[in-house]
C-alpha cells in the first residue's frame, strides 16, 4: 500500500522487554517509550516484544534472603524474547539487575543496564556533584547496582523512617493502591530533601509509578524514563 | 522461597497480546488488565506476552482500499506469540478484526473477539434496547465487525461531521497529541448524544485512550475495557 511503502518507514530494531516486575512499572515504561519517540503515526513507533510475567519471585526479598529464585524464570523470559525475535533487551526493574552479569552471560541478547541509563541521564541533565539520594528496594541497595556508576556524587543516607515509607509505597503500587503509594513516596521524598538531598534517583520502577505526578518531579532522575530513553535510542539507532 | 511457595500463587494462563495498533491503545489495554485483576502483589497479576509492533500497516486504510497488507504481519505476530508460549490471544484493535476469521483459522491460538467482549459488557451492564452509537474507524464500520452482535439495539447514525471528528481524534492519539484527541472525541460524543444516542460504543481502542477521562464515561461501553475483562477471565479461569 502506498501509505506504507517501505521507504517511508524508518528502520527500527525490535526491543525485548522483560517485564511484570511489577506490572504497572512495565506499563509505565511502555508509556515513556511512546512519549520519548518522535512519531506522527503508528508505524514510526518503536517495536517491542514484552514478557509481562509477574510470576517471577520478588527480587528484593530474594536478594535479602540470599535466594537465587528469580534467576531461572528471568533467564527463561529472556530466552523467550530472543525466540520472539528481539534484537536487544531491557529489564524495567532495578532489583533484577542484581543478576545482570549472569543473565547477560547466559543468553545471546545484549541487555541495556538500567544504572547505565541513569548515569547517562545524569550527564544529559548536566548534574555535577549534587547531593544525591537513591530511593530503592532494600534488596537493590544491598546489591549495590548503582555503586561506581554515580561518579563523585555526595550521597545522602536514607534513614530507616524514609526507607519504611519507600517500602510501603512500592507495596502499594503492586497492590494497585496508587493514591496511597503517591502519598507515602512523597513523604519519603520530603524527608530526604529535609536531610539535604538535592537530586532524587528513583531507582525502583514502582517508585517511578508512585511519583509520576509528584510536585518534586523536576528534582527526580527517573530510572524508568532513563531506560526508556536508552531503549528508544537503541531501537532507532 | 517461602513467600513464593507454589501453593500461594494462583494458576494463570499466559495471554498473548497482538498489540501496537496503536501503541498507546495497547498500553491502555495493559493498564485495564491490571486494574481489573484482584491482586495484592506482583505474582497474582495476569501473565502476558505482548507483541507491541506498530509497523503493521494501518488497518482502516487497508479495509477501505481493499488491501490485504495487514494480514501477513498480524499472522506473523500471532505465530511469535504462540512461539513465546501464549495459551490464547487478544488483539486490542477493532479494525484488525476484519481479518479475524482468517487469523483464527491460520494459526493455533484461540483469539478472543473484541466484539464478543463488547457484547458481554452490554449484557453485564444490563443495557436493554438502548439507542446506541458505534464510534469506530471508517474501515471497521465498512467491515461490519459488530453486525449481528449488538442484539436488537436501535442504532443512531453517525453523521459525516461526527465521523470526521472521530477520524481526527484517532489520528491525534497516534501522534501523541492526547489533549487534542480528548477535545475532538468529546465533541463527537456530544454531537451523537444530541442526535439521540444514549450509549456510546467506543469501538476503536484509540478512542478508549482519547475518552479515558471523558465527562460522559458512564455512557460509554469501552471495547478496550471489555476485552481486558474477557482476557482476565480467560487467564484466571
Amino acid at each position: 500500500m502506498q501509505t506504507q511503502a517501505p521507504a517511508s518507514v524508518p528502520a527500527r530494531r525490535l526491543g525485548g522487554v522483560l517485564g511484570g516486575m511489577g506490572p504497572m512499572a512495565t506499563v509505565n515504561f511502555l508509556t515513556q517509550v511512546i512519549a520519548l519517540t518522535r512519531a506522527s503515526r503508528d508505524q514510526e513507533h518503536v517495536p517491542l516484544v514484552v514478557h509481562q510475567v509477574p510470576q517471577i519471585p520478588d527480587r528484593s526479598t530474594a536478594i535479602l534472603a540470599g535466594s537465587d529464585a528469580p534467576f531461572a524464570p528471568m533467564l527463561e523470559g529472556l530466552r523467550r524474547l530472543a525466540a520472539a525475535g528481539a534484537d536487544f533487551a531491557v529489564i524495567p526493574c532495578n532489583s533484577a539487575h542484581h543478576w545482570y552479569d549472569r543473565l547477560a552471560n547466559s543468553q545471546p541478547l545484549k541487555i541495556l543496564h538500567i544504572a547505565d541509563a541513569v548515569s547517562s541521564e545524569i550527564k544529559l541533565r548536566a548534574i555535577t556533584s549534587p547531593r544525591l539520594a537513591v530511593l530503592a528496594t532494600r534488596g537493590a541497595l544491598r546489591s549495590g547496582i548503582y555503586a561506581g556508576r554515580l561518579g563523585d556524587a555526595r550521597m545522602v543516607t536514607v534513614e530507616e523512617a524514609a526507607q519504611q515509607l519507600i517500602d510501603q509505597a512500592i507495596a502499594a503500587v503492586k497492590a494497585g493502591q496508587q493514591p496511597l503509594a503517591a502519598r507515602l513516596a512523597e513523604q519519603a521524598v520530603e524527608q530526604l530533601m529535609a536531610a539535604g538531598a538535592q537530586t532524587l534517583i528513583l531507582a525502583c520502577t514502582d517508585l517511578s509509578v508512585a511519583l509520576q505526578d509528584s510536585a518534586h518531579r523536576t528534582r527526580c532522575i527517573d530510572s524508568t524514563m532513563a531506560l526508556a530513553r536508552l531503549c528508544v535510542a537503541e531501537s532507532t539507532g
